[in-house]
Formats: structure tokens, sequence, C-alpha cells
């Protein structure tokens, strides 16, 4: 018995909270049995190293120590809470996984994707998502509509050309990374919220 | 202009505090323009990976974690101490290293060298050791000398069969590793001294 792991993707502001929280609605209403989980963190120790990660104030923080503290956080993640709920056949919901560090570290900060997937490599060879969902939308929408919302943590703080490398990043990964699904979000929240429940429909993780 | 670069490596209770003061002293004597910094820290955002590494309550951290922090607290010392130091010309000593990593995560965590080496490749291609003195004090000597000797952090906490794994991980690195020089222990900590300050005049480090 293995449950599945999907992880949901996208740039600040692109609605992902919210689209998590409609996802969590619809799988209580089903009765599916799941998690939902976050990164960076998600294990008591994996906070802590999302609180340095995060901290406004670490502005010296260089670009290799921001992808070594995500997968560090992200193993222990791993090891501590996704596999466990995998194994008793759980369905995993995640916000944000390695697809953010390519998209991020990888694309936007410039440290390449084999960088990433190699300091990663013992943390994902076992735990690939089933599926991950993005949620395209450009960045200029995403940027206006999050920005200046609630105080902005370290990376939040990065202005609009960062985002722009950060969404260019995720494109980038469509078709090289067969998991990773772009969902249009054009519409309302509510009509995002159905593509992606018949997105789950369609891979068999929800019943019919 | 560019200062060098000494680290100093050994296992837990090997003299290694006792020989940094006493090197100390001899490059304030001699009237050295020298820095004296250690890992994991050495920075402020590195000494907060260093708080997460060391709690002995983290007993869940997993290897992976583990080595994945120490890389991420060692790009952020080399970038915002070591080499603005070694930029300005100063001799630069630091306790511990990535000779460290490899004896204790690649080695008796077994992780593997090929491994450590890879996720530190971004923080060490510029800044390789010029002197490695490695303190070589059989484990079992060491571990006596140290243990019980104030409250243990949570690599200390291990026992003698992980320190002997350390200890082995160490001895495999002389040959590989040009820079890393095995200096014998079995005389006084004043002869251990003299022995370290001859290979530093020797490698023109300190004149004399």
């Amino acid at each position: 018995m293995k449950g599945f792991f999907i992880t949901m993707e996208g740039c600040e502001g692109s609605g992902k909270s919210t689209q998590l929280k409609l996802l969590a609605q619809k799988l209580n209403a089903a009765g599916v049995d799941y998690i939902l989980t976050r990164e960076p963190g998600g294990s008591e120790i994996a906070e802590r190293i999302r609180e340095i990660i995060l901290d406004g104030k670490n502005t010296a923080m260089c670009d290799e120590c921001e992808a070594l503290l995500y997968a560090a956080a992200r193993v222990q993640h791993i090891k501590e809470k996704i596999l466990p709920a995998l194994a008793e056949g759980k369905l995993v919901v995640c916000d944000r996984y390695i697809h953010s560090s390519l998209a991020y570290q990888g694309a936007a900060r410039g440290l390449g994707r084999e960088y990433i997937e190699t300091i990663n490599s013992y943390a994902i060879k076992n735990c690939r998502p089933d599926l991950t969902i993005f949620l395209n939308i450009p960045p200029e929408r995403a940027f206006e509509r999050k920005h200046g919302a609630d105080e902005d943590d370290r990376i939040e703080q990065m202005g609009l050309a960062f985002h722009q490398k950060v969404y260019k990043g995720y494109l980038d990964l469509i078709g090289d990374y067969p998991e990773f699904t772009p969902v249009d979000c054009s519409g309302t929240k509510f009509e995002t919220s159905d593509k992606i429940w018949q997105l789950l429909k369609g891979r068999g993780i929800v019943g019919g």
C-alpha cells in the first residue's frame, strides 16, 4: 500500500493558499484520508530551518546557503512526515517541493538545475511526486495580488524582476518533469479548484 | 595579496581547542595578522544553523539533513568571513572545515565522500585550505579525555564506535587530500604545539 503524493507550486500571490484550502474542503467532503503539509517545514527540525530561510533580517544569506537549507529541510520533512504517511496509504498534499527549488534557486538565483537536482538527490530519489499542480498565472498579476498583503518574508521581498525569473523557471520545467502539470488560473478561484479536482479524478487519486 | 588558510581537525577530545589557544598565543607573540574562526558558525546566519545542528534535542535529524546543514553553514561562513579576510591578506585559522564533513558525515554516517564533495562543491571550489592540521590521536584516548567533561552536544553524544569510524574516516583522507597533514599528539600539549608551529614555518606561513 502506497499513498499518492501531490505537490502544489506557483509564484507568490498565485492563489496557492486559497487552492489548497479549497482542495482540503473537497477532500474532507469526499472522505479521503490525507495530510496537508508544507515546505520549507512540516517537521520540528524543518520548521526551525524554515525560520532561518525566511527571516527578513537574513539579507546576507548567499544563494548556495539558501538552496542547501531548502534541501536540508526537505530531506528531514520527507523522512519524518511524507514517507511515513505514504507508507500508511495516505494522500499527501504538499505546499511547494523540489520544483520550487528548481524555479527559485535553480533558475531565478542562477544556480542551475543540475546543482539543485544533485543537492536534493538523496532526499527525493524515493519520493518524487505523482502529480505536481502548477498554478499558471503571469507573475505581474500574481505579484500585484500578493504584494503588500501582509508582512513580506525574505523571498517575498524580492522585486518583480526576480519573480518573473521564477515564473520562467517554472515554465521551463514543463515537459522535462512529467509530473509537472500547469493549470490555467484565468477563471475564478472556484473554476481553478474544479480543474484541479478533475485532474485528481483523471489520475485516479480521488474517486469518480 | 592573498592570505593563508589553515584549518584544524581532530576527533572529539583530541585537544583541538587547547592547540588553537596555544597557536593563537604564538601568532600573537609573532605579530601575525590573523583571524580565528570556527565551523559550523563564524557568521550570524551560520551560527543560527549551528544551533540547529548541535541541539541535543534534535535526535530525529537524519544524516543527509545534517550534512546539508553543515554545507549551508560552511558556504555562508566562507562568503561572509573567510574569503574577505583572505582577500585582505590575513591568515585565517578555522576550527574544523570540509574534512570534518568527510570524516563525520561521509565516513562515519556513511554518506560517502562523493556526496559530501558534491554538496560542498560551490562552497569550497575557491576556498581550499593551504594546510589542514589533523591532531592524530587514537579515538579511545581522545574520547576518554573528552567524555563527560561538560554538557555534550548532539554529535558528542554519539558513542565510541561512532567516533572510531570518524577517526578511520580521517585516516583515509591522508594521501588523497594533499593539504591534510597528520600531527602526532603522543607528547605533551606543548610538544604538539611546537610541531604545529614548525609546520607553519616550513610552509612559509609564519616567519622564522
